[in-house]
Protein backbone atom coordinates (compact mmCIF):
# COMPACT_ATOMS: atom_id res chain seq x y z
CA UNK A 1 0.00 0.00 0.00
CA UNK A 2 2.53 2.52 0.80
CA UNK A 3 4.80 1.28 -2.29
CA UNK A 4 6.41 4.38 -3.87
CA UNK A 5 5.34 4.24 -7.50
CA UNK A 6 4.85 6.20 -10.28
CA UNK A 7 1.21 6.43 -11.10
CA UNK A 8 0.19 5.33 -14.73
CA UNK A 9 -2.17 7.27 -16.65
CA UNK A 10 -5.12 5.56 -15.65
CA UNK A 11 -4.12 6.25 -11.73
CA UNK A 12 -4.00 10.37 -13.15
CA UNK A 13 -7.58 9.76 -14.79
CA UNK A 14 -8.85 8.16 -11.53
CA UNK A 15 -7.46 11.14 -10.19
CA UNK A 16 -8.79 13.41 -12.19
CA UNK A 17 -11.92 12.23 -12.14
CA UNK A 18 -12.39 11.83 -7.99
CA UNK A 19 -11.93 15.52 -8.14
CA UNK A 20 -15.28 15.96 -10.25
CA UNK A 21 -13.57 19.06 -12.33
CA UNK A 22 -12.91 16.51 -15.07
CA UNK A 23 -15.99 14.83 -14.64
CA UNK A 24 -18.29 17.78 -15.39
CA UNK A 25 -16.08 17.51 -18.89
CA UNK A 26 -16.63 13.86 -19.20
CA UNK A 27 -18.54 13.56 -21.90
CA UNK A 28 -20.41 11.11 -23.53
CA UNK A 29 -21.74 10.89 -27.73
CA UNK A 30 -25.66 11.06 -27.46
CA UNK A 31 -25.39 7.96 -30.11
CA UNK A 32 -23.63 5.92 -27.58
CA UNK A 33 -26.03 7.33 -24.53
CA UNK A 34 -28.38 5.33 -26.62
CA UNK A 35 -27.73 2.02 -25.06
CA UNK A 36 -26.22 2.80 -22.18
CA UNK A 37 -27.32 0.56 -19.11
CA UNK A 38 -29.25 1.98 -16.20
CA UNK A 39 -28.96 -0.01 -12.83
CA UNK A 40 -30.35 -0.01 -9.26
CA UNK A 41 -27.93 1.00 -6.21
CA UNK A 42 -27.38 -2.67 -5.88
CA UNK A 43 -26.12 -3.38 -9.27
CA UNK A 44 -29.08 -4.96 -10.46
CA UNK A 45 -29.36 -3.47 -14.22
CA UNK A 46 -33.12 -2.77 -14.78
CA UNK A 47 -32.90 -1.12 -18.62
CA UNK A 48 -31.58 0.99 -21.04
CA UNK A 49 -31.59 4.62 -21.90
CA UNK A 50 -33.42 4.56 -25.33
CA UNK A 51 -33.06 8.15 -26.08
CA UNK A 52 -32.98 11.81 -24.45
CA UNK A 53 -35.03 14.60 -24.99
CA UNK A 54 -33.28 17.11 -25.27
CA UNK A 55 -34.10 21.46 -25.16
CA UNK A 56 -33.64 23.03 -28.67
CA UNK A 57 -32.42 25.83 -27.59
CA UNK A 58 -30.58 25.81 -24.53
CA UNK A 59 -29.22 22.29 -25.02
CA UNK A 60 -29.84 20.72 -21.31
CA UNK A 61 -31.33 17.20 -21.03
CA UNK A 62 -34.51 17.05 -19.63
CA UNK A 63 -35.61 13.19 -19.96
CA UNK A 64 -33.91 9.84 -20.57
CA UNK A 65 -36.45 7.77 -22.01
CA UNK A 66 -36.04 4.35 -20.83
CA UNK A 67 -36.97 0.91 -21.82
CA UNK A 68 -37.13 -1.36 -18.58
CA UNK A 69 -37.20 -3.81 -20.65
CA UNK A 70 -39.10 -6.53 -18.66
CA UNK A 71 -37.68 -5.76 -15.31
CA UNK A 72 -40.39 -6.32 -12.89
CA UNK A 73 -42.70 -7.48 -15.76
CA UNK A 74 -43.34 -4.00 -16.56
CA UNK A 75 -42.80 -4.49 -20.50
CA UNK A 76 -41.25 -2.53 -23.15
CA UNK A 77 -42.51 0.34 -22.75
CA UNK A 78 -40.65 3.62 -23.17
CA UNK A 79 -40.69 5.47 -19.55
CA UNK A 80 -40.08 9.10 -19.66
CA UNK A 81 -37.12 9.58 -16.41
CA UNK A 82 -36.11 13.08 -15.40
CA UNK A 83 -32.40 13.45 -15.75
CA UNK A 84 -31.64 14.34 -12.38
CA UNK A 85 -33.41 11.42 -11.06
CA UNK A 86 -29.91 9.31 -12.88
CA UNK A 87 -26.77 9.09 -11.33
CA UNK A 88 -23.93 8.45 -13.44
CA UNK A 89 -21.46 6.12 -11.69
CA UNK A 90 -18.22 6.17 -13.66
CA UNK A 91 -17.55 2.43 -12.17
CA UNK A 92 -20.11 0.87 -13.65
CA UNK A 93 -20.04 2.59 -16.79
CA UNK A 94 -23.63 3.68 -16.74
CA UNK A 95 -26.46 5.04 -14.56
CA UNK A 96 -28.03 4.37 -11.51
CA UNK A 97 -31.69 5.00 -10.57
CA UNK A 98 -32.22 5.37 -7.39
CA UNK A 99 -36.46 4.08 -6.88
CA UNK A 100 -38.53 1.55 -5.16
CA UNK A 101 -39.89 -1.20 -7.40
CA UNK A 102 -43.36 0.22 -7.11
CA UNK A 103 -42.18 3.57 -8.44
CA UNK A 104 -40.34 2.08 -11.44
CA UNK A 105 -43.52 -0.40 -11.80
CA UNK A 106 -46.19 2.74 -11.77
CA UNK A 107 -43.73 5.11 -13.29
CA UNK A 108 -45.29 7.08 -16.30
CA UNK A 109 -44.84 5.74 -19.69
CA UNK A 110 -44.94 6.61 -23.34
CA UNK A 111 -48.23 5.79 -25.48
CA UNK A 112 -46.78 3.96 -28.61
CA UNK A 113 -49.37 6.03 -30.40
CA UNK A 114 -49.65 9.29 -28.96
CA UNK A 115 -46.62 11.66 -28.58
CA UNK A 116 -46.50 13.72 -25.54
CA UNK A 117 -46.72 17.76 -25.79
CA UNK A 118 -43.54 17.49 -23.39
CA UNK A 119 -44.90 20.99 -21.95
CA UNK A 120 -44.82 22.60 -18.30
CA UNK A 121 -48.04 20.27 -17.58
CA UNK A 122 -46.53 17.03 -18.85
CA UNK A 123 -43.29 17.98 -17.07
CA UNK A 124 -44.80 18.35 -13.39
CA UNK A 125 -46.70 15.56 -13.62
CA UNK A 126 -43.77 13.48 -14.77
CA UNK A 127 -40.93 15.24 -12.56
CA UNK A 128 -43.63 15.10 -9.90
CA UNK A 129 -43.86 11.46 -10.36
CA UNK A 130 -40.15 11.06 -9.64
CA UNK A 131 -39.79 13.95 -7.06
CA UNK A 132 -38.19 16.02 -8.76
CA UNK A 133 -38.65 19.90 -8.91
CA UNK A 134 -39.53 20.63 -12.27
CA UNK B 1 -20.82 26.10 -20.39
CA UNK B 2 -18.96 28.46 -18.31
CA UNK B 3 -19.98 26.34 -15.53
CA UNK B 4 -18.56 24.08 -13.69
CA UNK B 5 -21.48 23.17 -11.43
CA UNK B 6 -24.40 21.26 -12.59
CA UNK B 7 -27.27 23.85 -13.80
CA UNK B 8 -30.18 24.78 -11.04
CA UNK B 9 -33.08 24.38 -11.18
CA UNK B 10 -34.17 28.19 -11.27
CA UNK B 11 -30.91 28.04 -13.95
CA UNK B 12 -32.73 26.47 -16.39
CA UNK B 13 -35.69 28.84 -15.45
CA UNK B 14 -34.16 31.39 -16.73
CA UNK B 15 -32.60 29.63 -19.62
CA UNK B 16 -36.25 28.52 -20.73
CA UNK B 17 -37.25 31.98 -19.71
CA UNK B 18 -35.02 33.51 -22.06
CA UNK B 19 -35.67 31.47 -25.04
CA UNK B 20 -39.84 32.55 -24.50
CA UNK B 21 -43.13 30.78 -23.49
CA UNK B 22 -43.66 29.03 -25.99
CA UNK B 23 -40.15 27.91 -27.01
CA UNK B 24 -39.21 26.86 -23.48
CA UNK B 25 -40.17 23.26 -23.08
CA UNK B 26 -39.58 22.54 -26.81
CA UNK B 27 -37.89 19.22 -26.74
CA UNK B 28 -36.09 17.07 -29.55
CA UNK B 29 -35.43 13.67 -29.47
CA UNK B 30 -31.62 12.85 -29.35
CA UNK B 31 -31.98 10.54 -31.81
CA UNK B 32 -34.22 13.20 -34.20
CA UNK B 33 -30.93 15.98 -33.37
CA UNK B 34 -28.64 13.13 -35.24
CA UNK B 35 -29.65 14.27 -38.85
CA UNK B 36 -30.98 17.91 -38.17
CA UNK B 37 -30.04 20.26 -40.98
CA UNK B 38 -28.06 23.18 -40.41
CA UNK B 39 -27.80 26.56 -41.78
CA UNK B 40 -26.69 30.05 -42.40
CA UNK B 41 -28.45 32.71 -41.36
CA UNK B 42 -29.18 33.15 -45.29
CA UNK B 43 -30.84 29.99 -45.28
CA UNK B 44 -28.23 27.97 -46.96
CA UNK B 45 -28.37 24.28 -45.80
CA UNK B 46 -24.22 23.98 -45.12
CA UNK B 47 -24.34 20.49 -43.50
CA UNK B 48 -26.03 18.42 -40.41
CA UNK B 49 -25.68 17.42 -36.59
CA UNK B 50 -23.96 14.61 -36.55
CA UNK B 51 -24.31 13.68 -32.57
CA UNK B 52 -24.18 15.30 -29.59
CA UNK B 53 -21.56 15.21 -27.04
CA UNK B 54 -23.18 16.03 -23.70
CA UNK B 55 -22.12 15.78 -20.10
CA UNK B 56 -22.30 12.58 -18.33
CA UNK B 57 -23.35 14.10 -15.24
CA UNK B 58 -24.45 17.75 -16.08
CA UNK B 59 -27.02 16.40 -19.36
CA UNK B 60 -25.51 19.39 -20.68
CA UNK B 61 -24.89 19.55 -24.40
CA UNK B 62 -21.71 20.84 -25.13
CA UNK B 63 -20.70 20.45 -28.84
CA UNK B 64 -23.17 19.87 -31.78
CA UNK B 65 -20.76 17.22 -34.01
CA UNK B 66 -20.97 18.19 -37.42
CA UNK B 67 -20.75 17.02 -41.01
CA UNK B 68 -20.21 19.71 -43.09
CA UNK B 69 -21.01 17.13 -46.36
CA UNK B 70 -18.88 18.86 -49.44
CA UNK B 71 -19.59 22.45 -48.02
CA UNK B 72 -17.16 24.83 -49.23
CA UNK B 73 -15.64 21.47 -50.74
CA UNK B 74 -15.21 20.93 -46.76
CA UNK B 75 -15.21 17.02 -46.86
CA UNK B 76 -16.77 14.80 -44.68
CA UNK B 77 -14.88 14.90 -41.56
CA UNK B 78 -17.17 15.36 -38.43
CA UNK B 79 -16.57 18.96 -36.57
CA UNK B 80 -17.21 19.75 -32.91
CA UNK B 81 -19.03 23.18 -32.89
CA UNK B 82 -20.11 24.24 -29.19
CA UNK B 83 -23.49 24.07 -28.88
CA UNK B 84 -23.65 27.99 -28.01
CA UNK B 85 -22.64 28.42 -31.28
CA UNK B 86 -25.75 26.69 -32.86
CA UNK B 87 -29.48 29.11 -33.01
CA UNK B 88 -32.02 27.19 -33.14
CA UNK B 89 -34.53 28.13 -35.85
CA UNK B 90 -38.20 27.16 -35.19
CA UNK B 91 -39.15 28.20 -38.63
CA UNK B 92 -36.63 26.56 -40.26
CA UNK B 93 -36.99 23.16 -38.46
CA UNK B 94 -33.23 23.39 -37.80
CA UNK B 95 -30.23 25.29 -36.45
CA UNK B 96 -28.27 28.38 -37.90
CA UNK B 97 -24.96 28.95 -37.73
CA UNK B 98 -23.56 32.46 -38.29
CA UNK B 99 -19.80 32.39 -39.34
CA UNK B 100 -17.83 33.17 -42.12
CA UNK B 101 -16.99 30.73 -44.55
CA UNK B 102 -13.16 30.60 -43.71
CA UNK B 103 -13.97 30.24 -40.28
CA UNK B 104 -15.95 27.25 -41.22
CA UNK B 105 -13.24 25.87 -43.19
CA UNK B 106 -10.86 25.77 -40.87
CA UNK B 107 -12.61 24.93 -37.84
CA UNK B 108 -11.20 21.88 -35.91
CA UNK B 109 -12.54 18.66 -36.99
CA UNK B 110 -12.17 14.80 -35.85
CA UNK B 111 -9.45 12.36 -36.83
CA UNK B 112 -10.40 8.91 -37.80
CA UNK B 113 -8.44 7.43 -35.67
CA UNK B 114 -7.91 9.64 -32.83
CA UNK B 115 -10.99 10.20 -30.68
CA UNK B 116 -10.18 13.54 -28.54
CA UNK B 117 -9.67 13.67 -24.81
CA UNK B 118 -12.97 16.40 -24.27
CA UNK B 119 -10.79 17.45 -21.80
CA UNK B 120 -10.50 21.33 -20.53
CA UNK B 121 -7.87 22.35 -22.83
CA UNK B 122 -9.72 20.59 -26.03
CA UNK B 123 -12.49 22.71 -25.19
CA UNK B 124 -10.98 26.11 -24.24
CA UNK B 125 -9.17 25.21 -28.36
CA UNK B 126 -12.64 24.40 -29.51
CA UNK B 127 -14.56 26.89 -28.04
CA UNK B 128 -11.85 29.92 -28.14
CA UNK B 129 -11.66 29.39 -31.91
CA UNK B 130 -15.51 29.63 -32.16
CA UNK B 131 -15.56 32.29 -30.01
CA UNK B 132 -17.43 30.98 -27.09
CA UNK B 133 -16.54 31.46 -23.66
CA UNK B 134 -15.67 27.92 -22.44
Amino acid sequence: MNDIVSPTAQDLRDARNEVGRDEEHNLIASNKVEGTAVYRPDGEKIGRIHHLMVGKTTGQVEYAIMSFGGFLGMGKELRPVPWEALDYDPEMGGYIVSAEEDTLRNSPYLREDIEPTWDRAYGMHVFGYWGVPY
